[in-house]
């Protein structure tokens, strides 16, 4: 497929370019702070930037009528509202985390949430030094799952992909579940998993969740 | 209660005993390996020795034809086998780990079981440098649980009361389950749960799971 | 000896009575909140409290004469001021942490702290929830010894004793030191060694780094 | 410079060669198992295969008559040998990890290891699972350091880059210390560092200790 990225300079930018052109599809085109990069019209738009560029995400996307997927954090309640709009003539895939662990996990602490009641609970998450959001879209994720305000503590150490670990003690014992991202490229393929599961799509609203 | 340890001068049997005094029941039978200890007639056996005082343990839940505890470790198939014989006549809980936390790490490894096909899979288990068994009847539940032959790697450290981690990881990521528990005391106190789930019954074989 | 204990009745002091006792020392004076327990002058005053007793605790190392041992976290600069004037007529054994495993950790920070330019640091501390102060007296040695300010995660969680982690980071690397205490024990082990390190002094500022 | 790899096909000659290139300098010569790939005489040879390729890489080494650079883990005896007398005539820089966070490590346990007797260590390493030797080459570095028969525990889980762990444990505490290699990447550049440290050298047996 002809794939467009929004900050396609970025890290994950160039990580999902990267793995999409190793399975013979094409980027062609691209928008990032220095401008539009053009070489034919995308099939589909990814975008892991920052919510700054949303808007601009938002009217490409419109212009070229074309599936979203959307990874970046920190969006504000107003851009997830205009994500559900968008969502009535094009398919969007939304989610923080594009990993099959991490859905995993989210299912864990969903099962996990009304057996402990009266425990202490708190979660970690570490990433590399460039992450300029705190906490991580993850924990948030995690935390939203859990149904209550626990402490989340943000750790930003060298060049780690994504730690995140959830804490739960009660008096005698300590249970913990935790997820270590190993490289950018689990969270490139997560991308292109949705990709392929919506390109066919008409509209609708996903999470990473009805991917898997 | 009147309460009955197999065991009762070992780490578990004081730690039991401990706890059950202090709950205001009464510690009035005893065997260990230079011999018996009677007060009185218990109406609880508990065990948590060594699989080569089965035998005695076997005597005298029949001769006092009481319920039976027991949480010794590395069993043999034949002794599984007396054990449900026992249970006609009594009522038997046995787990290889008595603590709710280890409960809910088997209930997510059951859940996680069919989605890590093609996963690597591994299990550490730490315990204190006098546990003789390797490895701990929780990993081998652990492994039981999965369903499939895993590596278990065995740490012996200081006094460390017992820490259980299941690793699964794909290319990308790795995800975990850890527990660790904080003292003996947490394993007495599922002891105690147990022992007033079975006072009342008039036979059957339970497992830990039943009781919480 | 004759041990003297403020905070008697507190986690710490009770671990500090009982293996004092345990190893043929008497507990004959006590102080805590709800007033002074006496049986006899004790020879050497230990002080687990809290940072708003020190006063008391002052009044009577200086009433009785004897060496004070104090472990006390979260103390205010003129309180150690008022411990170097103390320690002019009687010994003083200062110190956030009374494990050999943190005297070694500390050690090891004073080895690595001019290794590590340019690295990101992080420090977590875990301790039970019915500790007071945030961050832990501990955390704080290791930064202090570290010579910068780093960022320092405390958690809180059910009953553990203390946990302490420093992680340093390039891009390429993660390497960590890190100590868990297994039980107030060890803490109270170090008190103890302290206690015959002091005994026969005349006076003077000590920490637990001099006893070991 | 111009830079010969044997094993280029490789996981590790493959960073190797990006890196060296990313750098400006050019990849002239190669060996793997289907045979040599020549375009000029190197300046330097890089060996990260395997121990049965040995002669191979020394009969090039003295063909050209340039410096090694040797990575390759469970050497034999005899092969150490052969490195040594190899030295003579040209540099040789040999090691099992070229990272600077297991340099400092590895000072670590020197620095601890006459302080912790009594004490029970334990020894985890954690590789991708298409790593073909057990244990590591860093975790038999760990255990030569303290200089005594410790058990090691070899992990295989996804694509781990590399994890050491040492647990060092007295009755009331854990001490550790681990490292966790974040990429490939952080060998490549030591191998890069040692390159511009033994270039111009004469001969000589150096490890990465002396590079660093």
């Amino acid at each position: 497929m002809k794939i467009g990225i929004v900050g396609y300079k970025g890290r994950m930018g160039k990580e999902i370019k990267d793995l999409f052109e190793e399975k013979n599809h094409e980027f062609v085109w691209g928008y990032d702070k220095d401008g539009e990069y053009f070489q034919d019209k995308p099939q589909i738009i990814v975008d892991f930037s920052l919510p700054e560029v949303f808007e601009k995400t938002e009217e490409y996307v419109r212009k070229f009528n074309v599936p979203l997927i959307i990874g970046t954090t920190a969006l504000q309640d107003e851009q997830f509202e205009a994500l559900k709009t968008l969502s009535k003539n094009v398919p969007v895939v939304q989610s923080y985390n594009f990993s099959i662990g991490i859905q995993l996990f989210l299912k864990m602490v969903d099962f996990l949430k009304d057996k402990i009641d009266g425990w202490d609970i708190e979660i970690i998450e570490t990433h590399h030094r460039f992450k300029k959001d705190k906490p991580s879209g993850t924990a948030k994720m995690i935390k939203d799952k859990l149904g209550k305000d626990v402490p989340i503590s943000s750790l930003r150490l060298g060049n780690v992909s994504g730690d995140h670990v959830l804490y739960m003690a009660n008096l005698g014992e300590v249970l913990s579940v935790s997820h270590r991202a190993l490289s950018r490229r689990a969270f490139a393929e997560g991308v292109l998993k949705s990709a392929e599961f919506v390109i066919n799509k008409k509209n609708g609203y996903f999470t990473f969740t009805d991917v898997i």
